[in-house]
């Protein structure tokens, strides 16, 4: 059928969408949500087709940006509509729903067609809801994981130890990976390292480095950097590297389901051709694993996983249920990564991790000792010269100074209520203030702590301090105060909560990459 | 946040969707697929916002037709939006991802917010893929098959036996209901009727119907023809009856899964008022029961939950292995049915069906002999009479003829190629044709079978002919016959297919309401 183009002068926010009217749709035999593949001279797209009733007219096709733009063509071109068959991979997504595991290229159709916008949202609802539902099979993993790869950009570094670290996420002002890759890069590994921005969180890795350095470096840049300095802190999203990840993870948002965590994450270090790799399982309440037991099993999968793919894997199973160090918010946690490396604080279950998993890396690699290494390059001013190398790299300033990171000039102090122990943190109440308070997009706002559990506070003491640089903000956090987030009482005290009547599912979903 | 209405003059085919600039998206904290809750005067809407680069600057709201006429606003109006949370119907559907069975609460909650369009469409789909993979129970079924009646139109009648029956669909040409329903409304039942267009074959019920009077009628209409005559013939779409149920099959249908087949079809029949249920399920190679066993299943299913609903309910495990009748498509498919019921015309195979499936109905209304009783007033002419009763009631011509019926002037011939035994009629290539030919849309396109499974041909005999009004959709449904539809042999040919590569997955799929 030829049809008219009407441009409609406005985008979709990515989606290939046409509007055609009830008349036209139903001579084509598409329903709303149908695709239809539209020709333009040597130009062909398939888009989804949304039926309308009054803003376009029989003969016309209502064109979003995103559509015309790709086609190249202008208002009142004459387009070839028809209807598009179902993409192939659709057949795939049912035989999964049917719990038939996927072939490798079965999984590379259904990966390439997410990219290629060949998949509408619900359908790529739908595989992601059979992948939790049903499951993935370690095989259907290694498949997805390369093919994350294939269709993605890659690196390789000539170097003898191409290291990674990587956190599964959920811990409030994670720290670890900011003082990790340059201890490790001081220590003569290569570790190029990319992270995500806060996806749920108060502030990604991403985030908290870009408080010190540019972090949205290209793949050739980053590839300069680490050759420069043997590591690097960048921005996956400029990478390119999984690309139908980022797609996913749109999906997998709103839904608070997370069924690709493995091939995710395991997919960036393969395409930037880490050798050995550290998976940071943070555990407990508030974190993403909740029982060292499951930890033990994701363990398993990551290790397994990581063999297939020529990877040597190990994990650390870390205590995750309190946020790390004293500060939450990119510009504080930057200034307290600052602190540390120059030796200026002590922040000690910071400084114990980032130990412990770079020891391991140094191990994984036939160093001895590899702890005590790693304490030695923080101790002697090795890393904090490394890291002065790589922000200079980034393009940073490498005489950054902690007191140069601006903080929320609004501040509210909570103090303890009563004496007593701080007997509990809550990981994802802290995250809501953080986030409330205007983290992570504005740097200056976050939270620090001046007690962690354990600690003996006194009536009246502050608890922690949240910083905003609006009022308005910080009476956006104080309302979550409501909810207490700080457990202030007596070792022999029992009750965790009571269940009155039937819980509101609260929204405490971890989502990082 | 307060933001100004840029109008975009476009829709978005009925969703609620506006578009954000990347700076005010991100300072309201919202992603794209993320929701808004938008103020303005005494309107307030939640819609999902798109995050644009270029279309919409910082400041502006972009507005799709649908989100402005709800809120009633006008380019240049001041709007206040902030972040809405997400519905808490969200958080049942990732309940039921956890395995745990939904509760009437949480069941109604989200049909209502799926109508009041609160779930995005990758919601919507993961909770269909969500009762796909991990099933409803009875109870489940039971639940949102009441939630989807409480949520729609309702009518009753006040008659001693108000019946009704329903075929799970997926036999072209089966016009029983277009016969059953004036039989049975003539022996003294009451069955308020409605049925829907096609979805996936080549003609719906609603489609048939509609060749012979109009049925786009509303309740209070649909109620005056079942006063007037005890019986009607109405398309279900205008209704409203279950309107979830119309969302969901959009969804449904690219998918190829249909998880709430039983809710959609009891909650129609309960809204109507119907107390006693015939349910058709079709069995056999190319219909949705594809074997005796399963088709049992699915019947208790259906008389379990038509108990729970107080709709006494019976199945008819019916042989589905060809087309009914010999006619595919509207007007072709009205023509045979006004044929039968003026005696006209033999139609052995549907003769047999309408009789049983009506006499079941008879004898479960405390009639003797009813399938008897149900031959009886279709040779007396009593059923062609209420027929054209009801015809006139919904606003049809009463005296129309079998040869009014206008069918496609184009006719292509399909011959034997040699002598033989006719061993099988492949359904769903013959719904292809008819749909490439036109069907259902062009009502004068179609197919008229001249053999049946069973028949004996020779050599150059005709097996059928497609019907078109175009001479290029004609050829459209040629192509379809690279692929043999009529199996022509020996009884003794035992190869069904060889399958010598991975099969491709044919799309065959069933969905009728």
């Amino acid at each position: 059928m030829r049809l008219k183009v009407k441009v409609l002068a406005t985008e979709t926010g990515g989606k290939l969408i046409v509007t055609l009217s009830k008349e036209d749709a139903e001579e084509l035999g598409v329903k709303s949500g149908g695709r239809v593949k539209i020709k333009f001279n040597n130009n062909e797209l398939t888009a989804v087709a949304d039926v309308v009733t009054h803003t376009v007219r029989s003969g016309l096709i209502g064109m979003f940006d995103e559509v015309q733009q790709n086609l190249k063509v202008n208002d009142g071109d004459i387009v070839e509509v028809e209807a598009a068959s179902f993409p192939k991979s659709l057949s795939y997504i049912r035989s999964k729903l049917n719990r038939r595991p996927l072939t490798y290229d079965e999984i590379y159709q259904i990966v390439k067609d997410v990219i290629d916008g060949n998949l509408s949202e619900s359908e790529i609802a739908t595989f992601i809801t059979a992948l939790e539902t049903i499951g993935l099979d370690l095989e259907e993993t290694y498949n997805l994981t390369v093919a994350m790869v294939n269709t993605g950009g890659q690196l390789k570094f000539d170097k003898q130890f191409v290291v990674d670290k990587h956190s599964i996420g959920g811990v409030p002002g994670d720290k670890t990976s900011l003082i990790l890759v340059p201890i490790v890069a001081a220590g003569g590994l290569t570790i190029p390292k990319s992270s995500s921005r806060a996806i749920t969180s108060a502030s990604g890795t991403a985030d908290r480095a870009e408080a010190l350095m540019p972090v949205d470096l290209d793949l050739n840049e980053m590839q300069r950097v680490v050759n420069e300095t043997n590591g690097c802190l960048v921005w996956g999203g400029a990478l390119h590297l999984a690309p139908a990840d980022d797609i996913f993870v749109q999906i997998e948002y709103p839904l608070q389901i997370d069924p690709l965590m493995l091939p995710s994450i395991m997919s960036k270090k393969r395409a930037v051709g880490s050798k050995f790799l550290i998976i940071d399982l943070p555990t407990g309440r508030g974190s993403k694993m909740k029982t060292i037991g499951n930890a033990e099993l994701v363990a398993k999968d990551f290790i397994e996983l990581g063999r297939r793919l020529g990877i040597q894997t190990q994990c650390a199973i870390t205590y995750g249920e309190q946020p790390l160090g004293n500060s939450i918010g990119p510009n504080l946690e930057a200034k307290e990564t600052l602190e540390v490396l120059m030796n200026k604080k002590s922040s000690p279950d910071l400084i114990d991790k980032v130990t412990h998993l770079a020891g391991m890396l140094f191990e994984m690699t036939g160093k001895n000792h590899g702890r005590n290494l790693a304490l030695e390059i923080l101790k002697n001013g090795k890393a904090e010269k490394k890291m002065r190398e790589i922000i200079y790299q980034q393009g940073g300033d490498s005489e950054v100074k902690p007191e140069d990171l601006k903080i929320g000039e609004y501040g509210l102090e909570i103090k303890a209520e009563h004496d007593g122990l701080v007997l509990w943190i809550d990981n994802n109440l802290m995250v809501e203030i953080a986030r409330a308070a205007g983290s992570p997009k504005d740097k200056e706002a976050g939270i620090v702590l001046h007690k962690k559990v354990g600690h003996i506070v006194k009536k009246g003491e502050p608890l922690f301090t949240i910083y905003a640089t609006k009022t308005s903000k910080l009476k956006d956090a104080e309302k979550i105060l409501e909810t207490n987030p700080i457990g202030v009482g007596d070792r022999h005290e029992m009750l965790i909560g009571s269940v009155k009547e039937t819980p509101k599912g609260k929204r405490a979903f971890i989502l990082e990459r």
